[in-house]
């Protein structure tokens, strides 16, 4: 646990991270002292920062900190905040705002198994995500939305959330992929959604494996007619859908694929 | 500055309030050691914390921390943040989540007195305010909207927002009110919006004084021609708008006399 640099696990009542959800944040996961994907989440957390308009730490120092990190917590799941920092009362912030970040390390989930390989059930939320093409895409602080979905789910694995217009958009805590007639289908994020590291680099594979990749609206009745279903974060990886709504899947083959290729990859910081 | 009963001004960084703004707050004005509608505040603090599934504190041990409080800071502004507390790593929440109460204290703002009695300028942000009917109305941590909007105002007292749809909702940190043909209208806040207790205090005096009052969606061609405008909240209180995109007002005939009501009132805890 490290707040601004020092050993610790508080931080100040006027954060404005704490007041106002001001900041966003990562999620990673190391495994024997390696985190996975660390460019990749600084280079979004980079981007995210700018959206907001708030200072983003440099790499070297955050390197320096997850490397001394990861001494002490070699697995496990690291979660980094940036938030704005301190500032004036009220909404309006400083121009020379000086953010915080803040380090903290619990363990890995301990998900069954066979959620990997033989899917996992999910189930269809009521909320629907709101549309605010501002904060589309950020993994911003403010997950309300996410907090009140996660708490509709019983007995399933994740939750599949749809925006008011009926889009369907992502899982409350993963990003949705289809494969329909040989194509990779992902939802456009401009409107909702967090686009998280892990859709990026599905994305990726499929271009590195000449496999058509549309990202576009995409309806309910498309995600159930489906031939193939997955979700993908940084701690779960990938999982694919088995079962939603009374709808049963048993073909993985693409997740499968991209599951292998994944495993075969040097895991570096 | 009271964190759970006790004096500090940290917070633990697990706290669900940083980690995803899953609380709620209110902003408290205090007048030589009194409060200024405490017992409103703390029926829409519990109304909020309801909403969320949050266990809102009880009234009684909050009154106490308050009256302690005022014995310290009689001339202020009060701030109350009740979070979900600490719990597990994710979106999901235990049943049993201990929440946290935490107050603050600042100066009040130093605004220009004639702003009350003359009016201010408002501009109309280009940000607009999502709509999600599960969080409209409350007074929750999740305000990076109202900390973009803030961010566009240049000059003025007030930002004005809208809706994506064009409906105008509020101030970036106030509720606002139209005077029309002798009638008072107010936003409709059941998709977008805070819905706070000076708004409550103005519906109340029209009722009291026979004044027609609409909550009702309102578009930007209504507000430009209406009779009056004010917006209030419970630190500035009630002020008129005397100017929104090059239209001026000069006529505060109804803000004045629910101004002048509020005057008479007497201030209590």
């Amino acid at each position: 646990m490290l707040v601004n640099g020092k050993h610790g696990n508080l931080i100040s009542i006027r954060d404005r991270g704490l007041l106002y959800g001001d900041g966003v944040f990562r999620t990673l996961r190391t495994n024997r002292g390696n985190v996975q994907h660390w460019a990749l989440h600084y280079q979004k957390l980079r981007h995210d920062c700018t959206a907001l308009g708030i200072t983003c730490p440099d790499a070297s120092l955050l390197s320096a900190e997850l490397n001394d990190l990861l001494k002490h917590h070699p697995n496990g799941v690291v979660k980094l905040i940036v938030t704005r920092g301190e500032g004036i009362r009220g909404y309006a912030h400083a121009a020379h705002a000086i953010p915080a970040h803040i380090w903290d390390v619990t363990p890995l989930p301990d998900y069954p198994v066979d959620w990997a390989t033989h899917g996992i059930r999910v189930q269809l939320c009521q909320l629907r995500l709101s549309q605010q093409p501002r904060l589309a895409g950020i993994k911003h602080l403010n997950r309300l939305e996410n907090v009140l979905a996660a708490a509709e789910l019983h007995d399933v694995a994740e939750g599949l959330l749809m925006d008011a217009d009926g889009n369907v958009i992502e899982g409350t805590r993963s990003n949705l992929f289809l494969v329909s007639h040989g194509e990779l289908i992902t939802p456009d994020l401009s409107r909702s959604g967090v686009a998280g590291v892990q859709r990026d680099r599905v994305m990726a594979w499929a271009v590195q494996h000449n496999m058509p990749i549309q990202i576009r609206d995409v309806r309910l009745d498309e995600v159930m007619q489906a031939d193939e279903l997955f979700v993908v974060n940084s701690i779960m990886g990938l999982w694919p859908i088995r079962e939603l709504e009374q709808r049963c899947w048993t073909s993985f083959s693409v997740a499968m694929q991209i599951r292998q290729a994944w495993a075969e990859e040097p895991t570096s910081i």
